[in-house]
């Protein structure tokens, strides 16, 4: 039976999940759910995540949601195919590590640039200048920390590609298509490595599933 | 050589790592950071946590910061120590599923709530009552969706006390003391739940470490 995702190719969160699929050469099937009208909130998809978020996930019997668990899951579970991602023993702690810094010093602070700078424009809202001046300072500093680790490992867990790096790619890509693109480009090992990580083929793969929808 | 633990008996995410060494029975020393005196963010600590907030962890050559990323290498590291706190293959795809809520669902709720709460009063400052009552009506919809998991596992990840119960611990203690204490006594699985974890031995051994401060 085919895996399946429920979500929509222009959630960020599943884009996390969809990279890793690509990542490890497995089929899936994306299942829709419309977010306009409000289908997240339905029983049906509350029933694969009470707390009506996308992207929800099946392999067979199993089931589950948070798009940073599901990664964890497709790395080890498939752990044989495509890319590693994941790396055993001590160098795992490091890349552990990582995967916390991606989820609460680099993801709370680009997740509110990229409401403020990309979907609200999409949706007609006014953009807060405050909030975008104080998150810009934020995500400096901890570009300033990556510039730091980037110049000690290629990656941000180990000289391999792993999902510390995986888990930041859908906002990354949204955040260098505003004008805080410079941020990015304005700290060499920062902006060598973004390249890096938007320029794998499993990504292309996800942006050509967005583009077709 | 002694793991060593940088921080402060009273920092809740240090806390979360003393409970999985306690869990462990591992011995550790606490070196002291005097966060007052703002000794996180001088060149010496930033060498241990470039992001400059405590716990910072030794183990040996081995040095790791963010308190879930300590807590997971502790359970791996020491799987045949103490209590399991993870457990293998598919059951574990389920408990990072509720150690990814803890994270992002209950933890940014709770954590601004222990702010108002429990640190801001300490600090003599006024507390913001709009926000609390925000996140109190966000906290019960957190909660609801507990009390059914709950009802279908003995605890969040599975039958058996695992990190996603563990990490909870720190921040529900704290709120337990404020009047919050009935969101979760409201709801029989979520109170009975709450007293487990909370009644501990390993918990009992972290908070005589904070009174002894």
């Amino acid at each position: 039976m085919v895996m399946k995702v429920y979500g929509s190719a222009l959630s960020t969160a599943a884009m996390r999940v969809f990279a890793a699929l690509y990542e490890k050469d497995l089929q899936f099937e994306l299942v829709p759910v419309n977010m306009g009208a409000g289908e997240h909130k339905k029983e049906h998809f509350l029933a694969l995540n009470p707390f009506g978020q996308v992207p929800a996930f099946e392999d067979g019997d199993l089931k589950l949601f948070e798009s940073r668990a599901i990664t964890q899951y497709i790395a080890h579970e498939y752990a044989d195919k495509g890319a590693p991602l994941v790396c055993e023993g001590k160098p795992m702690a490091t890349v552990g590590v990582w995967i916390e810094v991606e989820a609460h010093q680099f993801d709370p602070v680009a997740s509110k640039l990229q409401w403020e700078l990309v979907f609200k424009p999409l949706f007609g809202m006014a953009v807060d200048a405050e909030t975008v001046k104080e998150n810009e300072a934020k995500l400096a500093k901890v570009l300033d920390v990556y510039e730091a680790r980037l110049g000690q490992s290629k990656y941000l867990g180990c000289d391999c590609f792993t999902l510390a790096d995986l888990h930041h790619i859908p906002t990354l890509s949204n955040l260098m298509g505003t004008p805080l693109k410079e941020l990015f480009e304005a700290r060499p090992k920062v902006s060598a490595w973004a390249a890096d990580i938007m320029g794998r083929p499993a990504w292309a793969k996800v942006l050509a599933m967005r583009n077709q929808q």
